[in-house]
């Protein structure tokens, strides 16, 4: 007999970027024996056939389930909760669970209570994606070099853990464990008010007078066209992201409010000295980022 | 003899990523029979003559101007009045003066008034850039396929505005006239924005308590990351953007404030649907910024 496949079958419920790229690198790799796709519409599903990504796909989560080794909860955040309650009923003992949410408390909120003893609820968080969406945009390389946050719960079975550790390795991660908590406000900053301010800007632009905009569309120089790469990402993960990380957002906005008000302060009064020393100041996180190897 | 070079004798006064990069395509083309750097740090203008960028050196920009056929200011903006100034007495009738700064109205206020009578001030604005700095930061291919933006004053000669405007053909620069106020109001968004608000953010970043801040370093996803780069860039050249472009800035800056309070109370509140509007409203501008070729 052949060695035994990491996963003999794997069922992905939400299949865009993330949960496609995933399902790629299972076939890349030969990890999965077989491999369901579950989404709402008919149209995502036909793409993942069509792109031979899954060998059945289907609109119940509890099909999808069914049997399955490894279930990846891929769909916006905002749907988890609805997704797992779904499941639960056909979840075989043994079975893992994972998700690739960029909030962590309230997906393990929401999807904790409907796993049954038994089966194993390893949260994660690839630190990874492009402003494309949809199975078509996935590709097997996405999480190469990219960090793969993992999020245990307490008492959660080492060796589930590890198998979707080894799965990470397997996409080219980084590994790392973090708690719960500590994740949404390291998030917080690092991407989610980054995307909030992003989208702001640009929806900021979209009200300009239409000769103005034009022009701003014309002459978008580096900062702005890097704004609205950020914005363009897909809008119903990020509406879920907001809604369900919201303190450490708001908290870490009202932060940001603050030193924006000082920094136009400095502005309005013609105050050089200040906004050199923000401007110098700065120079020194992009250098531990360089040093890091994020850059 | 063999064909005039365009400009027989060329002075940089200033000359740091901007003017190395043009002195590069000069000495690339052919375009200028000689070039004079000025700068005030003797450190920068050794990097000069080792990067043989420049054949001649000087700290005293009225020795730079001296039988300049070309003279191009590419220092901080809040320099070029005192330059101008500088300059003046030895500026040749028929020279040509043009700059490169982001902001136009106050370059020009502070510049014209000491342009002498047969000295033709051609400003200019090329949209390229890196978050680096200093002459060796420089390349030849900067402003290959990018905007250069001339905003000619009322009766600037048509000749001179030409041999300008032909520099940045051979850079490879799409050109476009533009009124400096509208010039100001345009990149005021699409560019002096973005900077203040990556200054922010990443400034928030770093006043974080030490132990978050080493995990955001460590784990900065994409928004993060842009934003550092963005706000790597050059601390002297943007204070003198934002002390001299006050008043665009700080329009902008009070929409982009509304619209993020707004975004806040969205959040606060937990209207998904305000949430999700904005966020699929700026995929439309990033789709004309496709379309434009600017992305």
């Amino acid at each position: 007999m052949a060695d035994a496949v990491m996963f003999p079958r794997v069922a992905f419920v939400g299949i865009g970027l993330i949960g496609s790229s995933m399902a790629r690198v299972l076939r890349r790799d030969k990890l999965a024996g077989s491999i369901v796709a579950c989404a709402r519409r008919q149209e995502t599903l036909d793409a993942c056939l069509k792109l031979g990504i899954a060998d059945a796909v289907t609109t119940d989560p509890a099909a999808a389930a069914e049997n399955a080794d490894l279930i990846v909860i891929a769909s916006p955040i905002g749907t988890n909760g609805d997704i797992a309650r779904a499941m639960a009923p056909k979840l075989k003992p043994g079975a893992i669970v994972t998700d690739v949410g960029s909030v962590k408390r309230a997906v393990i909120d929401a999807v904790a209570p409907h796993v049954p003893k038994g089966v194993h609820f390893v949260p994660g968080h690839p630190l990874a994606g492009t402003e494309h969406s949809g199975p078509e945009a996935g590709f097997a390389e996405l999480f190469q070099g990219r960090w793969a946050i993992l999020t245990p719960l307490i008492g959660s079975d080492p060796a589930a853990v590890e198998k979707v550790a080894a799965f990470w390795r397997a996409a080219g991660s980084k590994l790392a464990t973090m708690d719960p908590d500590h994740h949404d406000r390291v998030l917080a900053i690092t991407s989610h008010l980054p995307h909030l301010i992003a989208y702001t800007i640009v929806g900021t632009a979209s009200d300009l007078a239409d000769d103005l905009k034009q022009e701003v569309i014309q002459f978008s120089a580096s900062g702005f066209r890097d704004f609205t790469r950020i914005a363009a990402s897909d809008p119903t993960m990020w509406r879920d992201i907001f809604l369900n990380n919201k303190d450490a957002v708001l908290e870490v906005l009202q932060r940001f409010n603050e030193d924006l008000t000082a920094l136009q302060k400095a502005i309005r009064r013609g105050d050089g000295d200040a906004l050199h020393a923000l401007f110098a100041r700065t120079r020194a996180i992009r250098r531990g980022i360089i040093d890091a190897k994020q850059a």
